[in-house]
């Protein structure tokens, strides 16, 4: 935990907060504060800052925190990502938060089982623990925004437009030619990137054509093939590379 | 399994190959595959090449192959890590050898416990098949070579010329300012990179100093600290993408 996240409702005014839970624990027994030691804090989708520890007990940590002025941005890379099985989506929730994503798109396609929509990890009470975990490992404070899509046309054709105006749409899959990075050169400061990702055995060809009519750029990884978490971390690396090279 | 793996002892004159094991339940029940299918095949550390499928039994697949004249060249990235928790090192095995890395160098550290190197993950019995199973997703034939050192200052002073005579040493920590890019700029088609990968807590300042003093070069991933399963992926994909690109 290289960040404690609070929620706004936790801080009470002069920035005074008290924590009793995983994060007092975490606090005592990790990072091993003592009162006047500064710790870095922020609240969820607020300002970060730091937080000095006023008083530890067995039970609790209480911190006085200043915040910045400004709010991180939004990460500018969207996912828009065919739900893998629940035991690799749980993994990669906290994997994506820390990477930075500012949106998880999660569908269905032809080779995503049906029974993976009834998991625990789909539901917010399971998957937003996940997601403030890893920002607290990556010291972020924006939680990315998450919609479930059970009807893969319907997202792509009705849905996509409003969830993400994005400038930039690119999809990865072993057939395309041209890299993440040439794909993206020239990409504007105040533009964002949506990129699919498929489930283990890929997109079908109907729904690779519907992504193509939608807009979405072929990108190749190379010539190997790679897992669902791997892919996605791999690509996830690549486009925000591409961000800050082409800005 | 996007490629099927034999060792050499399985080949047959005039290759010819019969499994019974998982490989074969593979083929059957996930790829279900009858006589005259061609899959991908290839030999452990050697070539690759195509299998026609000749006979499918309820136990066993038999196949008739042809192997490519040249082996695959062993990946131009190593990765120096220091030992993560079992369960980490676990699922790491499979998605480094997926990347792609011709050498996992695995070592101690301040931050890294002591029981980790009891690890059943640690034994050759334990960890190449995870290898394997990485190489058989990316399609690839050469299993990293591994070594396991209990004493870094050893292994950094004495051992890890001979390991890797390698052109470029970087290691990824928080204080450093040059991109993976920016350090890799310019580097040739036979030069290889070996990057050191920090435990969960970071490298202390000795250990730091050590890696400095003996040719890593600082990079830095950006502002977001990763875990260190999250790190090695994004840091293994940015420096084959710098390799691509300088090529």
């Amino acid at each position: 935990m290289n960040l404690v996240l609070f929620s706004p409702a936790e801080v009470e005014d002069p920035g005074r907060v008290c924590v009793s839970d995983a994060r007092a624990a975490h606090l005592r027994q990790v990072l091993h504060v003592a009162p006047g030691d500064d710790v870095r804090v922020g609240i969820i989708d607020g300002a970060a800052g730091i937080g000095t520890v006023i008083h530890v007990s067995d039970q609790s940590v209480e911190l006085r925190c200043t915040f910045d002025d400004a709010v991180p941005e939004r990460p500018r890379v969207d996912v828009l990502l065919a739900l893998p099985r629940p035991k690799v989506m749980r993994r990669l929730w906290a994997q994506l938060a820390a990477l930075g994503v500012g949106q998880v798109i999660l569908t269905n396609a032809e080779k995503v089982e049906r029974d993976y929509f009834d998991s625990h990890v789909l539901q917010e009470a399971g998957y937003r623990p996940l997601l403030i975990e890893g920002l607290q490992q990556a010291r972020d404070t924006r939680v990315p925004l998450v919609s479930i899509h059970k009807r893969f046309k319907v997202l792509v054709e009705d849905d996509l437009d409003a969830l993400c105006p994005t400038d930039y749409r690119i999809v990865a899959h072993p057939g395309a030619d041209a890299s993440i990075a040439a794909t993206l050169r020239g990409i504007e400061w105040t533009e964002r990137v949506v990129v699919a990702i498929g489930p283990e055995g890929g997109w079908n060809d109907f729904e690779l054509d519907l992504l193509t009519a939608h807009g979405f750029d072929g990108v190749t990884l190379g010539p190997r093939t790679l897992a669902t978490t791997t892919a996605a971390i791999a690509i996830v690396t690549l486009v925000h590379e591409a961000i800050r090279r082409g800005t």
